[in-house]
């Protein structure tokens, strides 16, 4: 039974020139890029914390989502995507059914993305649907993005609009893959970082790295349409802006660069990437977050965005 | 806080050449071997399913397994050990002591088999331990085992001994890494698999991909002294050979190989990598498995193992 319903699932993974063994041997094999380095990211979904399975969230959509995290990974890198890898412990119950919606998911984001579903490891318990996604991206060597590298001076640049990602695009998740290739072969990006557990979270990790400090420009913040209506809900008692500086899945890119680059980028990104890109702050001397607001005024900013809490 | 414990996780991953950019990022950079292919794959261990946490099941052993049952994938491909990546989700009690003592096993092992931990995914839940693990190796080009391969004539190699895992070797893995690559390097080998289901289970598998039959002596099958003593437990109900043939989890190496490379290679193998293999049947045209006993009969064979059962 294993054997028909895995195999049923590889018959639908479409061939690939990067694989020289294809999916269904113990392993699989991959011819990699000439002269390029091997990006390798994973990350696990479970049901229950990263999903609620319903008519909002069929299987389908948590298949496009353990591979859009991981994508959004390697743009961060300004990796190109290649290949993926995927682990999945399906419930008993309708185990087969999630399981090849899962992979509708999957195999639809990753043709869009050109990556090749290269193997797995199916499961089946009692427990909830848990998910783990290793995505294989590859970059020139010494050209991979990193997030230490941000240096006082650079400006701090984020894609797309934030916040409010609960009402749709924690699971719709749109990689930056195709923009963070691009913009890295014509730009020089200092750091780079995805949203994905909050904007001022994620960039406070950016800046720890790098050993710097960074302000933000509280009105600048590109605030997405959908931290808007989140803040407008009868008892949501949060504004846009906090919405947007800490709500996470955002899974845009955040970026600092100098400010001549960063300032080209902004102007070129419409037309070049068809996403804008936008100026919310720059690189200072010190630690931690700082935000300017409207008037001016400069004050501590407190990181804030999902915590995993682990028990000791 | 997660910042903190996964910090301290990080902290003790020792630094490797082969790690352009080390884990801690959005993605690892890895520096793949020159004239290389790239393989890879994936294990899921579930908490009640693959282990079962208490004193003869520490954390640690956890760890050990989740890399261990790749490393033994990547065997029974040929090819080395390079790099592996790993995602958990820990449940919340006890989740950073759990954290902790997976990471003391794989680092333990990764040491031994030099394989760089190259990063992970670290989560938290309600729910039972989970931990999915991706090995990555690397082989000479068109030289990795595949189950595939096998031609009526060749004779049937099993490494070590089979049967009663259950008594510990199910946990304390030992991948035979350096056997399949000193093997790869010396002999024709025209298919590989690893015992991960089943001696019997797996071998139907590689006969199927194969598009052949085998044929075992069952006289002539390895026997461990596991399954010797699991086999006289009050109430077993089994044979040793049963128990060999059907049991998994020995990851041992199943392979196909030419009469005259198959004789030299049990030969040679106790002095050139320490591990006895042993003849245990033959490759003949048709499709499924039969078995000789000690008298010359012949019978079908069914083969025998772990199954998925996955709910449609």
């Amino acid at each position: 039974m294993e054997l028909d319903f895995v195999a049923q699932l590889l018959a639908r993974i479409p061939l690939d020139p990067r694989l020289e063994v294809p999916p269904g041997d113990d392993a699989a094999v991959l011819r990699p890029p000439a002269g390029r380095r091997t990006v390798v990211t994973v990350d696990m979904l479970m049901e229950g914390v990263d999903f609620i399975l319903g008519p909002d969230c069929p299987p389908r959509l948590v298949g496009h989502k353990a591979l859009a995290v991981n994508l959004s990974d390697l743009a961060a890198m300004a990796a190109r995507p290649e290949a993926a890898v995927v682990a999945v412990a399906l419930p008993h119950r309708h185990g087969e059914t999630l399981g090849r919606g899962l992979l509708d998911g999957m195999l639809e984001l990753a043709a869009a993305h050109g990556v090749t579903l290269a193997g797995g490891d199916t499961n089946s318990w009692d427990g909830p649907l848990v998910i783990s996604l290793t995505a294989i991206g590859s970059v020139l060597p010494g050209r991979a993005w990193r997030r230490d590298g941000a240096r006082p001076g650079d400006l701090i640049l984020v894609s797309g609009g934030c916040g409010g990602s609960l009402l749709g695009r924690h699971l719709a998740v749109a990689p930056r893959c195709r923009e963070a290739v691009v913009i890295s072969e014509r730009f020089v990006v200092h750091a780079a970082i995805d949203v994905s557990d909050g904007l001022s979270l994620d960039l406070a990790r950016m800046m720890q790295a790098s050993g710097t400090a960074a302000v933000l420009d509280l009105a600048a913040i590109p605030i997405h349409p959908d931290a808007v209506a989140l803040a407008s809900r009868p008892g949501d008692g949060r504004s846009p802006l906090d919405h947007a500086l800490a709500d996470g899945e955002d899974f845009e890119l955040v970026l600092a660069l100098p400010p001549d680059e960063a300032r080209r980028l902004v102007a070129d990104a419409p037309a070049l990437v068809g996403t804008p890109f936008t100026i919310i702050g720059e690189v200072v001397a010190g630690s931690g977050l700082a935000a300017r607001s409207a008037d001016g005024t400069v004050a501590p900013l407190e990181p804030r965005g999902y915590i995993h809490d682990f028990g000791a």
